[in-house]
């Protein structure tokens, strides 16, 4: 069978690490540098002839950088005759630009599956893409995997009692629910509406919380806007202590201060997106996914099913 | 006919008002922001059904963001339904990179020229590509057009005696023999060699440049060495003055500073790169293209030929 090879870019270059680690192979040679004008220089220092290479990159900030590295890669690794060009994308960035919400938005998505396959990936490897449809905007194999697991049998060690878990909006029942059922508990659901225009929102919350303690999950934290009311909104209706947890740590502009400054005891994301240090702060736990996408790179390059690590 | 729409991005938006200008029509309304976590967002704010769209954007530092904002604008108007999709680009980045000059490198300019045509682009204009042969790394139509003309007749207005253009590198010889042509000068070429390995490069001069006042001219300046260092080696070797010229003034790095201690008099540019305020030094004249393109755009939008802008 052919060889299997990771690369890392420089988004996740310690996730790469374990997940070479965990596969038992060094991370291959190569270096993604810049020219003295900003342009991205790789070099690839190993012979990557007839291998299965996946190369580890997120597309999180500076999402743009990011995507053309991989692109870029993907041109170098073409040229050079890898085999198979497997792109390990733990978080998926353009994510919400999914549909046109407006007229002649563009949909960057599917310009980025579009540009992927251009550039001549042969399958994708990701984890909870904010919409399930994306993976029809490839036409090669994409194989999502769910953070649900890790993250529930991170709240059941830990052992909390009475618990509910809680969607922060309409859209995140279903992963709510999924939580829920590991965790044998109910779900409730915060019910934002704007009753008229112009008038402020109101949080209704669907479900029993009153003396329990809530865990809000969603799949993307960024502002940290909708997360932290939510919380607060809990609290005020009666929740006796608040958890949050997501696969993705976007934690743009007010984030952090938001999260310090809320009643959320304890936010336990992944490392599909690493934190900077400046956002690695008591409150955040960062949980690693490198134990499952080891064992996705496994599977696959074995041609077996993945949907085992669903469980 | 279509209406012809002029829409700028965030390269060079004065570039794109004098087009625009030139042309007589406004430049289309349309805004290019970042979300919070810095993905592009594009709206463009009035209908562009059936239209002759030409987007202005050269792809100068920060390339990567340059690159994207054009990959997503060209999403958006295929979707809202332009009739055909023309990139104005006049400084093509990541033209360097245009060959496997070592074993598995990428082929960047190639990687480029197919994600725009992926995004939906139907023609390109451009100007001076570093290599003309990255015209055939398109599969749509690309005019490209030449900035000799603009310098050349700067040169002639100043009216310097006794010329030599001269070419930095072997490379260049092709364009300063177009220059020399409409200068009415001789030329001359710095045939810089290395004589051994680790052993460093030496500057000989083929042509005669005694007495005579120099105008060095290439296709990029970026972080100026070649050029500083070839017109200290013009002067040792008897020219009475150096003067330089380019189309793209990339200037990154240690460029203003080698340019400032330099023998250069004077370097002419165009605004194929806009100049940030820290480069815009008493030393170097900016001309604009603006007449050059909104000419070319005319004539391709009536389906005339290009070619007489090459005289
Ligand atoms: N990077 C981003 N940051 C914030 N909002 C975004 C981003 N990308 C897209 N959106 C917007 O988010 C909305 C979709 O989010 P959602 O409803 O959660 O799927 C759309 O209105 C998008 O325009
Ligand atoms: N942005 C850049 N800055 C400096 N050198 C580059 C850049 N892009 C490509 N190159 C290198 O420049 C060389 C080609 O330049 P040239 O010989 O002038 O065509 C190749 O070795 C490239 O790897």
């Amino acid at each position: 069978d052919s060889t299997l090879k990771v690369f890392t870019l420089n988004s996740n270059p310690s996730l790469a690490e374990e997940i070479a680690a965990n596969i038992g192979v060094e991370l291959g040679k190569s270096s993604v540098t810049k020219f003295s004008d900003g342009e991205i220089q790789i070099n690839i220092e190993e012979s990557i002839r007839g291998c299965d290479v996946y190369v580890v990159q997120s597309t999180c900030e500076p999402g743009n950088q990011h995507i053309m590295e991989l692109l870029i890669m993907i041109d170098a690794l073409k040229r050079a005759s890898a085999k198979s060009i497997n792109i390990v994308m733990p978080y998926y960035g353009y994510a919400r630009q999914d549909r046109k919400a407006r007229a002649r938005e563009p949909i960057t998505s599917k310009l980025i599956a579009d540009l992927l396959q251009t550039a001549g990936a042969t399958r994708a490897i990701t984890l909870d893409l904010h919409a399930p449809q994306i993976q029809g905007f490839f036409d090669i194999p994409v194989d999502q995997l769910v953070g649900v697991p890790i993250l529930s049998s991170y709240w059941s060690k830990k052992g909390l009692e009475d618990i509910v878990v809680v969607s922060p909006d309409h859209g995140g029942v279903t992963r709510a629910r999924q939580l829920a059922d590991r965790l044998k508990a109910p779900i409730a659901i915060i019910d934002k509406r704007r009753p008229r225009p112009n008038v402020s929102e109101v949080m209704n919350i669907v479900g029993n919380i009153e003396g329990r303690t809530a865990i809000l999950i969603d799949d993307i934290i960024d502002t940290a806007g909708t997360i932290t009311l939510g919380a607060n909104a809990l609290i005020e209706n009666g929740a006796t202590g608040v958890y949050a947890c997501c696969t993705h740590p976007v934690l743009s502009g007010p984030a952090i201060k938001r999260i310090e400054n809320s009643k959320i005891k304890e936010l336990v994301v992944t490392n599909s997106i690493p934190l900077q240090e400046e956002k690695q702060i008591d409150k955040i736990t960062q949980l690693s996914v490198a134990p499952l996408i080891s064992e996705a790179i496994i599977r696959v390059h074995e041609h077996q099913s993945v949907s085992i690590l669903f469980d």
